[in-house]
């Protein structure tokens, strides 16, 4: 094999690899990222970067960019047209420019903005279902003194693989966040049922995800707190109004009635075998660390972390917030019940993570649609 | 370039376009598809197919099969370990067997079960994450004796690519099934709150798709009408206890205050951008041909296809379940009613389809978990 058929040979092996990483994520952002370590890697220049449509605006921007200066490169806009990228972004056409100072496509002001200095620069469209979406740069070959023929076709079908891993990524990431969104509208409008309560699901869900950060959870393990905060309070759609919209205390009768709704809400969603790693924190949001909450009277450690986390999140938003019996607390009311009941309700470390986010101003109390809010099923700390 | 290097570039863009054909879809059945015939045109076989591990049962299937004798396979199942297949699936090891009639791994049992013939064979393992899925298996190299180690490589590189593609349309897969199965859950869920509903909401969603099925609807407009199905009584949630409850006629007011829902509904998911296509299916599927219907009046062909729709299902399931103060209806009863109705409530078209659908056994009326239904806003019927 000659030199040349054997880098050629190798490219293409490259090329399939990249293939390969590119669509091992759905995560956009992520794809974003891999597209442009893959321009600079395949193309063996200076810089990479992956140039996105923003279809409302005409405009194109840089979302993330790679290599030496890379890490440098905030956030740049470029109009429709404007500059090499915007060329290729508005004719569709590929672009290999040997040295931009005598190409008049080239925009310095890109440059200024970017903080870069190109001399040399292939550019290709990025096309999902023949629609250009975006285009894909390598700026300053490395090895020679420019890009060649060779290198254009190349990185064209570079292009084409990342079109796809884009593309796949953001139906991924559309029907998630879909998902996350009809579970949390339906969540909000169980919650309007009763007139007092307004932003509970909503705070609950940022309170939650807060003490999780703090106590390093995971991404795969903070989804699943996402959706068992939203879906948490779920099971009060099998109380009936008089006991939901009472507005005084409730009796004792009426209490047990309203202590089903984390049973209620687990069976409703019991079937979806997706959701089954979700359940437990629904489930247990009213377990108290000493084992004399309910439905089954866990204790401690046997209780969720996701239930433990919700648990807290949720008292304190109930603190928070008033009811038509009782003012609400303040911040630091609240944080000193917290402290409080601390190894009694809640698990300590719980509570030492949501103090360390308050502290660092990541919680924000009592922001909803309705500054009238009432949380019945936090009723244990007052009686 | 000498004729065998040209010959693996040439393979190589094969490979690139084939891993992008494979990754161009996100239906896990689609893929598979597309992996089968992948495998036979890179290998230039006279079949390709991908077999999957069954881990509950510890079998691998054959899902589908092409080439030539291809069609007519049939679903065959093999144990964990029998036949070639079934020891790469076992080991994790790639295999290529030149002549099968010398290889004790060889299952003649399998070739009867698939009425196939093999002769020589290649076979790798398919990855996700490090775990075996299933096996990409070349039958009968056409072009000569059998397959060569760089086939083997080759064929690899292909499986590498199945394997992301076929994990990427599962992770999708799974969350699209797992947002339609908590809408339905929560919708269910708010139907309980009345005691003699049960089970509307499935027999409307299958009502629903039966009809879009006889009036020939795109995959992808049934999938919006599964949506809009599902959800098009979500508003009741925003219904009072003792309405919704009522086992009486309702009164003038009661029943202006029922006739909200479709707008309380249409509200509750309005914000979420990726349904923006659902709505009009829940706003509208109180609407009326003849312009008397709720909440805006429109007239026959203004209201849109998937309202139509909805509203035919909606109403036959409520004439044919029994409500507190009146009987159900017998099917022939319902059937004559649309008919009687149509171009008046219902389009024509829609009653057409159901009709057909029903003639041909597609409709199971009153299936549910519940045998006493109740759909007061059906009532417009019977005033």
């Amino acid at each position: 094999m000659s030199t040349h058929t054997e880098s050629k040979v190798n490219q293409f092996v490259t090329l399939i690899e990249l293939g390969t990483i590119l669509n091992s994520s759905l995560q956009p952002h992520e794809v974003r990222k891999r597209a442009m370590q893959a321009a600079t890697s395949l193309m063996n220049c200076e810089v990479g970067s992956l140039l996105l449509i923003d279809q409302e605006k005409n405009e194109l921007f840089f979302e993330v960019a790679l290599g030496e200066k890379g890490d440098v490169v905030k956030e740049v806009r470029l109009k429709m047209g404007e500059g090499i990228a915007g060329w290729v972004a508005e004719h569709g056409l590929p672009l290999m420019v040997p040295d931009v100072t005598i190409d008049p496509r080239h925009s310095v002001r890109v440059d200024e903005k970017s903080g870069f200095t190109t001399k040399n620069v292939l550019c290709v469209p990025v096309r999902v279902k023949q629609k250009v979406i975006g285009v894909l740069q390598a700026i300053n070959k490395l090895s020679s003194e420019s890009f060649i023929k060779s290198d254009l076709e190349l990185f064209q079908l570079l292009a084409n693989q990342v079109a796809i891993a884009i593309d796949n990524a953001t139906l991924y990431e559309e029907i998630r966040s879909a998902f996350l969104e009809v579970a949390e509208a339906l969540a909000q409008s169980i919650e309007k049922r009763d007139p007092y309560t307004g932003g509970h699901t909503k705070r609950v869900l940022a309170f939650g995800v807060a003490i999780a950060r703090y106590l390093n959870l995971s991404d795969d393990e903070i989804e699943k707190l996402k959706i068992a905060a939203i879906l948490h309070d779920i099971g009060k759609i099998g109380i009936e109004d008089k006991i939901l919209r009472k507005k005084h205390k409730l009796t004792e009768e009426e209490y047990k009635e309203m202590q089903k709704h984390p049973l209620i809400g687990a069976e409703i969603i019991g079937h979806i075998k997706q959701l089954k790693d979700v359940i437990p924190g629904m489930r247990y949001h009213h377990e108290r660390a000493d084992g004399k909450g309910y439905p089954e009277g866990l204790n401690g450690a046997d209780i969720p972390l996701i239930a433990r986390i919700i648990s807290v999140a949720d008292t304190y938003d109930a603190m928070t917030t008033t009811r038509p019996y009782h003012s609400a607390l303040t911040e630091s009311e609240a944080i000193a019940e917290l402290k409080r009941c601390a190894g009694l309700q809640f698990d300590n470390a719980v509570v030492d993570a949501f103090i360390h986010a308050f502290e660092n101003g990541d919680i924000q109390t009592g922001i909803g649609s309705n500054a009238h809010l009432i949380s019945n099923h936090a009723k244990p700390l007052y009686r």
